[in-house]
């Protein structure tokens, strides 16, 4: 069994909520916060990548508000989940850290970066999009449709579809994927409903709504920042980051092929790899 | 002193032309081809960046026909251009190697993949285009105008501001890249004139038609490729890139921030420990 599938998962009472999460892998003394995708609870990292993660980094898995054993209930805006985050870390005592925010936990990740400019070191953004961005987690559009009104994908089979491409290979790497999410047996986190994931698809059309002048905000983000995604992923499509990287001041921008919104899953080994040389690099620019 | 700036010129002579070159770095099976940029020479590759692929690669830089002390006359068509290179690896009896095509160099190295899939193990591109792509060279708008009119420019100072982004970063590594292109005392090649200029903008023109399915030529080419751009490349917009591996079956993409045409250049150390990664990797695929 690995480290990640048998971490114990920890509760944190905080001024706002209690929130679970689960701490483990190598001090140091930036942690690595991870934030996680639409409906998504701790069980839905791959083991496979926060093994390899948790070999140089002290990893936090995170659940917001109202997902998995996190009290509370899921809020309909970006902004709020990103207070929980901040409520959660000033409660570790947590005044600085790196952070992967993966599909909504990209956003989340931005919007505190452009809260409390101090409260990240570095950014790892993976199939996400500025706000303002374009085809946000439409899931009832054709592509996608066809595996959410499918009856007969039970599970994870469902994830399987639309985090990866459509080839024989991704599929492939898909199945493995879900397999390693079966891995931890005990101290499950339980799954999301139908609740969750409505009040996460508000949060989506809200986050889509352009304010002002496109990604001005951005500019604000000074910090060194990875830009990841696959290049067919049709959740949040890599157009989304083509914008984040052309108006982030610092970001380095990597497209994985043959694979869809899940490409650090898919590509596990060179993502951990690529994540782990963007933070150890100790310059003050983005690229490694 | 440099490896990359004592390097001895060579002439080859074959059935077609005499090409100059040059070989230098650690041997090893498969060379590393270097194709070069508009109106490059031999001596236009950034010292700093071929002293640190020489030190795990053999690598052959290359002057097309009719660029320095090779014979002939500048093709207009990148077609053509190809054709030189395939003459000149079969008269040193290279049947399969790497290659870095840069700029101009990356559709010669694009065509000839198509031409003979055989040709490469790996391939590199770096600020280019696929055909068909768009605004490829128009070194009369607005952006690049303003250089290129610009009778106070002397020499080199005009690559320093076209081949970087207009922040005082960038420029300041543009001026340190100039520099290094004048550490070669002895044994420089002849400088590309108009009649150079003339013929290569002819095919870049050339390149931009469009010919059948947009893209279509890219799915035949199935080696793992690396794509690199800078984010504000003006003489070949990133855009580019995005389309280049939305199209090659197995690419990747990295793109840098704060960086134009010559981000090889700007970030050399990156881009070398990148670029070496990448042909080190023992995948098929391209991830590393």
């Amino acid at each position: 069994m690995s480290i990640s599938t048998t971490a114990k998962t920890l509760l944190l009472a905080t001024s706002k909520e209690t929130y679970a999460y689960r701490r483990f892998g190598k001090a140091s003394q930036c942690p690595l916060l991870l934030l996680q995708h639409f409906t998504g609870t701790l069980d839905n990292w791959d083991p496979a990548m926060t093994d390899a993660l948790a070999k140089e980094r002290d990893l936090i898995v995170f659940d917001n508000a109202g997902i998995g054993r996190s009290t509370g209930v899921v809020p309909k805006t970006v902004h709020e989940m990103a207070e929980h985050v901040q409520v959660f870390l000033e409660a570790l005592e947590i005044q600085s850290c790196d952070v992967l925010g993966f599909s909504l936990g990209g956003m989340i990740a931005q919007q505190i970066a452009l809260n409390n400019p101090n409260a990240f070191r570095k950014i790892v953004l993976v199939g996400t999009a500025p706000r303002g961005g374009t085809d946000i987690m439409h899931l009832d559009k054709p592509s996608l449709g066809r595996y959410f009104q499918d009856r007969s994908l039970k599970g994870y089979q469902i994830l399987q579809k639309v985090f990866f491409a459509p080839s024989e290979a991704s599929q492939r790497a898909g199945g493995e994927f879900i397999r390693r999410l079966d891995e931890r047996k005990d101290d499950r986190e339980p799954a999301s409903g139908p609740d969750v994931a409505q009040a996460q698809l508000a949060a989506f059309r809200e986050w889509e709504v352009q304010k002002g002048e496109p990604f001005a905000d951005l500019r604000q983000i000074r910090q060194p920042t990875l830009v990841v995604n696959g290049v067919q992923d049709e959740m949040i499509p890599a157009s989304n980051s083509y914008r984040l990287v052309e108006n982030l001041p610092n970001a380095m921008l990597l497209i994985y092929p043959d694979a869809g919104h899940g490409s650090l899953f898919q590509w596990h080994e060179s993502f951990a790899r690529q994540l782990l040389a963007f933070l150890a690099s100790d310059s003050s620019q983005a690229p490694y």
